[in-house]
């Protein structure tokens, strides 16, 4: 059963386990939306998210000889990250079952942290079944990523430090998956300062606890479609749904614009790298999801696992929607000194030019052809600026 | 003069202006290098980088009347903004002025910080010009970006806290431009604990103190050329060379591939965005220009205001050099089902095509033609995977 206590309990083993993170105040975000905002960055704690901390409490709790036989899950992600190291902290045996189709950067990481590896065909429901079925075989303990009360007051103590270090916190905003993180910080802070208002934050293409919560019942999404792998769970726990009915507010969602807006503030103002489950909340605020004028308003920034490329393609896509990238398509007619013009016209705006592809296609002459020109600029006026030039100059654009 | 008292004093001042930036221990380029790592990270610092404290130090040293008229500086980066937020912190004016071919991003970011801009045309060297002539007709106080003793005593205020916090610290590893930064922390450090080591970091393309420590005269460099804007400086400051003479115990260089690596390395392993003079330290360490085997050794990361375009690019590159991304040419005979064939191979190696271009040009055979296609790949073993399937069925590569 969840009490305070086992909380309390869960912060006093973290204690020399786990980072102790820092809220780090986010004044840009607070200043668009006059509020004072605060990050609770567990993007920097152990294995890059706060997964270690449930991980590391439910294993704690292990009697010896279920610790002598090890503990098995089942995870492409921050779970199987956290249970690795928690283990390893704690000298016993994991094993992590993960789909063969698992990147490979999470594979290696996980082993990294000392967990024996178990790569199964197929997805993510062929690598649970084989968990399951090995831990029945080896008398394993299987840790459940959310629907367990050790690991749910493991990630509780998030709620505790943040009351500590800001007592005087109105809001507090939860990315939620399956549910455990939001569980426990939401009970933490309802026991200890029921005042406090506590916002959870799916996806909206993976909104089955906000699904749950509005409709009374736990259902199973069918499917699942967002680029924030760390939220992206098709159904809510049995008992994270009970709590999240109990001791969360109200449960709003993103798009994947708004995710990847708040990953590209993270890094531009506050320097930090955030994966799409952990930006979430920062998103819920920055796009007025939650009221919070004139509030403290902590955002638990919850990992910070984002595979590089992904990570590229959020920029990309975020210099483009703020206009300082984009792209035109020039129609004109195929003779010498063409790119020569449009490239000094672009130059003498000062917009710099990383691509350039020429093509025939479809032109409306039979020697016409299609220019089209990637660049970097300054801001929306400034692209304005741009293709307003090459208008003036009789060019064509597409 | 600079006296660790007046270190002390700063951090007295700085106590309520600036972050007290917390160690982050980096255990993977510690399990890389045989020693332990930790970064103290100044890129989480108000305003991005360390910069705020010389000049915040440095105005409260002011006379009632020099504050008064207000303060005036040349830059277009860290420093601008970091004498912005210090003055607006202690409510008074500053002017700011920069060359008007400044990235848009700074210039809206020192507005932010509450100076006034002023866009000067020409290169650094004529803002500078103004500035002092601006100083000399309205009394401002010009604010040195690092060739002054308060300013120096201010970024000294680094050294106690590594001192503080880790109080065993072998080596301190520090990123070096005009050397205000590592004159402060140096001074601190040998003064305190002497036995500790404290390593400069230039960039290969601007090692103006690396030179004149190596040759005993301070000279300007012709030219200065690297993507760390941060510390891209022609030429020493006269006090801050004679405290690198006497406090520093070695400089050393790294080079832009090496800064690029160390920034990627912070985004995956450590969530922290890092600018590129920022992370020399870790590059320093990363690659062995140090002597670290079991050692204690502190990077600081001195500041993390990278535009995102370059980090963007700097993530591609990053990409590549892992084999996580790569290009390939295929010169083939243009028939149709050749791009079917190609594509058909690569997807069941698992390489996620996200890129093709298609061009006659100077292929052998006059039907024949080039595909360049770009994509995702796991490793360099995953790359050569996919070349030797296109080659075992017949595709010429280039």
């Amino acid at each position: 059963m969840l009490t305070i206590d086992k909380i309390y309990d869960a912060a006093r083993v973290l204690e020399n386990v786990v980072r102790h993170t820092q809220l780090i105040e986010a004044p840009r975000i607070g200043a668009e939306c006059g509020c004072r905002v605060y990050l609770k960055p567990e993007n920097l704690q152990l294995t890059g998210s706060f997964k270690v901390r449930g991980s590391a409490y439910k294993i704690s709790q292990l009697t010896e000889e279920e610790k002598a036989h090890g503990v098995i899950a089942c995870s492409a992600g921050n779970h199987a990250q956290g249970v690795a190291l928690a283990a390893t902290k704690q000298g016993i045996k994991s094993v992590i079952c993960l789909p063969s189709s698992a990147p490979i950067s999470k594979v290696e990481a996980t082993k990294r942290y000392g967990a024996e590896v178990c790569l199964v065909d197929g997805v993510y429901d062929d690598a649970y079944t084989e968990a399951i079925r090995q831990r029945d075989e080896k008398d394993y303990t299987f840790i459940h990523p959310f629907d367990d009360d050790d690991v749910i007051a493991g990630q509780g103590t998030i709620g505790l430090e943040i009351l500590n270090e800001l007592p005087d916190t109105d809001i507090v905003v939860v990315p939620v998956g399956g549910g455990g993180l939001i569980s426990g910080v939401a009970f933490a802070i309802k026991t200890l300062k029921p005042s406090v208002k506590v916002y959870g934050v799916q996806a909206e293409g993976a909104p089955s606890m906000f699904n749950a919560v509005k409709s009374g019942k736990a259902e199973m999404l069918p499917s699942v479609s967002t680029f924030a792998d760390g939220i992206a769970v098709k159904c809510p726990g049995e008992n994270t749904f009970e709590y999240c009915k109990k001791y969360v507010d109200e449960i709003v969602t993103v798009s994947e614009d708004e995710i990847s807006a708040a990953i590209l503030h993270l890094i531009e103002n506050q320097k930090l790298t955030a994966e799409g489950a952990g930006a979430v909340s920062v998103a819920a605020v920055k796009f007025g999801k939650i009221p919070v004028e004139g509030k403290k308003v902590v955002c638990l920034v919850s990992g910070g696992n984002i595979d590089v490329t992904i990570l590229s393609r959020v920029i990309d896509r975020g210099l483009h929607k703020s206009g300082r990238a984009c792209s035109i398509v020039i129609e004109l007619i195929d003779k010498p000194g063409q790119l020569e013009a449009v490239s000094h016209i672009i130059a003498s705006c000062g917009g710099n030019v990383v691509s350039v592809h020429h093509e025939h296609g479809d032109a409306q002459a039979v020697n016409g052809c299609f220019l089209r020109i990637g660049m970097e600029t300054r801001s929306f006026e400034h692209i304005k600026e741009i293709r307003t030039a090459l208008i003036s100059k009789g060019f064509k654009l597409v």
